[in-house]
């Protein structure tokens, strides 16, 4: 399936509210941790999967990245990232990642933000990045944690004067769709256990470079309290491979 | 903290009378995975981190290894292993796997079983067994896995009805210490991250080859229907790593 969520206009105009969509990377919690994982962008060709607004395609462009190219399903994205720069060195197209078709060796570096739990075939994904990158190019993508999208429910269990006690995880070996609820409309992710995501990579022949499960910089921490139960369970999961 | 919880008698008498005490290998649910993920072992020198009873140092003699080293902090664990073998090739040392030492390249495959979510420096461990590993060698581990050891309690959360409704997560980032129990004694045991097991053996030179959150085998849940929530939520995580 290809979702296309953020062409329906209510939850487009949702979603263009959340913090990480009004104030950029660095409202996002973990920005600072998949920056890190980036390796050298300078001079490097860089494809973004699910780019949505655009900010990592500027961001690679800020780090001298020769040319980057996002591609993303919603036409509302794409527009929107297209008003926000007039760089000619970045290109965006419509296209499911689904059906993501390069040239042998097109890119340096490929990377994705909180795009891949929506996508059914991981391992497809895998060996056509695979394909795309030069060897020794660099594949790093966040996804929201196998701990995270275990339970449709996606929420915390609750005490009775509606305290979080804890993050209840089950049907963890379950792997497939979830039907869970984002910014009050129905979305579909699919669940994959940490073993998959990496065995895939693995399979697709790359190298883990680096994992992150992380936690919201200090900053943040302290200007957003609410964000303290970040640490409390992972909610995303992070990966850096290398094509060998 | 070297922990011998094995040498309390009534502590070894308990875990002597568990189902993977008594049957062995093929009692223990996560078993056929671990299998999977040795290397080829014949001819290879193979060392043991916490052999315990010496059911995998038998098992890779009977896979032909030219020679196995077992090691156990556990007097008694190793005088049971000792009584279970006469075999010239296999030879058990007391010792803390904080304190192993051996030669460089001594061994060609390591091997250790719920052994390390005992031990506080997991990087350590990870730099002694790259250097005691040939070029090549395999390193294959199986822990608890971190969403079990991230709440003290290892256990449930329960219905009214003693039902188990999920197995809660917290404090998943707060790595360290816990204390916890196991057949009715207090033992302690480091939680640590998924990211940090991972990347303590990418930071020792290690390139990871293979990862599993085993569910146990089809004829064991056939067996023992009570093993079927061990599919609900990672109770192992297994690593397999080769130096590069």
């Amino acid at each position: 399936m290809k979702q296309n969520k953020y062409d329906d206009p209510g939850f487009f105009e949702k979603y263009s509210q959340m913090p990480r969509s009004t104030g950029g990377l660095n409202a996002a919690g973990e920005w600072h941790e998949l920056r890190a994982m980036f390796p050298e962008l300078r001079d490097r060709r860089v494809l973004d999967l699910g780019c949505g607004f655009g900010w990592h395609c500027r961001y690679a462009r800020q780090q001298h990245a020769r040319s980057v190219v996002g591609v993303d399903i919603s036409e509302n994205m794409l527009a929107r990232a297209r008003e926000n720069t007039d760089d000619p060195a970045i290109e965006y197209r419509r296209m499911a990642i689904e059906d993501i078709d390069f040239a042998e060796q097109e890119f340096d570096v490929v990377i994705s933000s909180l795009a891949f739990h929506y996508v059914e075939r991981f391992e497809e994904v895998c060996r056509k990045v695979h394909r795309f990158l030069t060897p020794g190019g660099s594949f790093v993508f966040s996804v929201e944690h196998p701990v995270f999208t275990a339970l449709a429910a996606q929420d915390w269990h609750y005490g009775p004067q509606g305290e979080r006690l804890h993050w209840p995880v089950d049907n963890y070996q379950s792997e497939g769709l979830r039907h869970t609820s984002f910014l009050g409309s129905e979305v579909t992710k699919y669940h994959r256990t940490v073993a998959t995501y990496l065995n895939a990579l693995i399979d697709a022949g790359f190298r883990i470079r680096r994992l992150s499960e992380p936690q919201p910089a200090q900053e943040l921490l302290a200007q957003h309290p609410e964000m303290r139960d970040e640490t409390r369970r992972p909610m995303f999961l992070m990966i850096a491979a290398d094509k060998i």
